[in-house]
């Protein structure tokens, strides 16, 4: 709370669990003198209300963003474009606009060509989340030691840039820079492959006529809950993930096809000597992840017990 | 410490993770006279005698099983057959055999021919275990709240199988009975064929050319990072695994194979329907999992952070 805030009113718009946490997070720092928000749905609102989330919840994303040094467009990647043409006409004059989307470039093709001259459009994606989804789902600790990436338009004022940076350090978190394909192929092998595959796991485990749901719910401690965490994510914001970022999702699970068919075909001929320094390869990586600071290597993730 | 030992000297055959466990749960609940361990390595049974982590250490299998009542393989699959041979001249009239292994149809075949007429033979598998292996990784509470599954044979008698499954309840483990090709096919669905797709996937992310290993290090909490630990166990033994548990193993990942491909289609297709569906199936799967207390939904697993 000690320093002057970054931004004089901060508009959010959908009030999702990154919206929802990043304004647990601007409140608590002080980064903003006023955090104003909205959602399409009404219920969200009164949630917003009801929990004290914002400052000021509004009806509509027009109203939201009058008067707004920065907007944050939090809604499903799907809804950006529409959403961008929508509050146009009301943005203030030298106003940030960014946004919280897991894919750019889909999302620069979609917002850059409303944003009138003199608003400075600087896309955004931090990368943290919960399994949770929702206005109740934010906490102000969500971005702690995490990575935000931003994706500063060729045009973009290196002022407004360094601003939105100082906000998100401000909320802990660390920030790079890189331009929107870079971004979509390394977020395509980190995170856009990982959850089509978790969701594929847990499908199949649902699919099988031989094994039970509750055979599969009582021993996943052995490796498959692992896959459900991921799998358990908002619906709607993952369909358009893989609908916005098709090419660089799909050349990996083309090359992550292609590995797993080698290593099944070493399993079939008995092959162990393939197998074994695979899987000591992987190992490295692991450390390298522990080493910073990305998780910890605590038992069992450092869970806790939840009854029975 | 109450109740009066179950057995009177348990001897672990290999001091790994679960056998280190094992020896800090029985030990610490009174649960055996006396535990006895040995391991092949000379490095692993120096460990064993620094940290203190059994009564007794001998040098070879065959001392110490000497009088044991109960004898734990807690070998590598693949080299429990030759370890049931070694031990067998040794084995104490009335005495029970189990093991730890992964995969239970293998077990069955490799160590039964060796048991003597006499001597109970009990295949088990706690469905426990940390990214950590040998005989430092062991620690008492590892067993609590997860499932260990007996796979009791045709000739077992009724009395080694309840006293079997008290030491198991009182490592804090609950118990279930199953038999060996069900097991083999139960766990290469919650398991074995989770463990494989991780092990691909972390493959692929170290392999490619356009994304740096420091760049799926720094952002791997945006999924990745949940593949990796599983990704990161001990390759001798997930090696055996999948050598031994081959058909089963197999038969799933064809069946993730198919279902995957049927996501690739609806994602090259745009299908965003069949997406939203099959998304919003798989989190009925996770929420049922933290009812049955197999995962924590604090957020971000309650992971620790571990410095910058």
């Amino acid at each position: 709370m000690s320093a002057a805030p970054l931004y004089d009113r901060v508009a959010l718009i959908g009030l999702g669990l990154i919206a929802s946490s990043m304004a647990w997070a601007i409140r608590g720092a002080g980064l903003a003198r006023e955090v104003v928000g909205t959602a399409r749905s009404a219920e969200t609102r009164a949630t917003a209300q009801e929990i004290g989330l914002c400052d000021r919840v509004t009806e509509t994303a027009a109203e939201a963003v009058v008067g707004a040094d920065l907007v944050v467009l939090a809604a499903p990647v799907g809804a950006m474009g529409a959403l961008a043409e929508e509050i146009a006409p009301h943005l203030a004059p030298g106003a940030t606009v960014t946004d919280v989307g897991s894919v750019k470039r889909a999302v620069v093709d979609a917002v850059a060509p409303h944003i009138p001259a003199g608003v400075h459009f600087i896309p955004a994606h931090p990368l943290a989340g919960t399994e949770h989804s929702g206005p109740r789902a934010g906490f102000a600790t969500l971005f702690e030691n995490r990575w935000c990436l931003l994706v500063p338009q060729p045009e973009t004022d290196p002022a407004a840039t360094a601003r939105l940076r100082a906000l998100w350090a401000g909320m802990g978190a660390h920030v790079d820079e890189m331009d929107a394909d870079h971004h979509d192929l390394v977020l395509a092998v980190t995170s856009h492959a990982p959850h089509l595959i978790a969701y594929t796991m847990v499908g199949v485990a649902d699919d099988l006529r031989r094994v039970t749901d509750s055979e599969v719910i009582k021993y996943s401690a052995a490796g498959f809950r692992d896959f459900t965490r991921i799998a358990a994510s908002d619906p709607t914001m993952w369909r358009d993930v893989f609908l916005t970022n098709k090419d660089a999702t799909l050349e990996i699970l083309g090359r992550f096809t292609e590995e797993l068919f080698a290593l099944q075909r070493a399993i079939r001929t008995g092959d162990g000597e393939m197998l074994h320094a695979y899987f000591t390869r992987t190992r490295a990586i692991r450390r390298g992840i522990i080493e910073a600071g990305q998780d910890t290597d605590a038992p069992d993730f450092g869970r806790v017990k939840t009854g029975s």
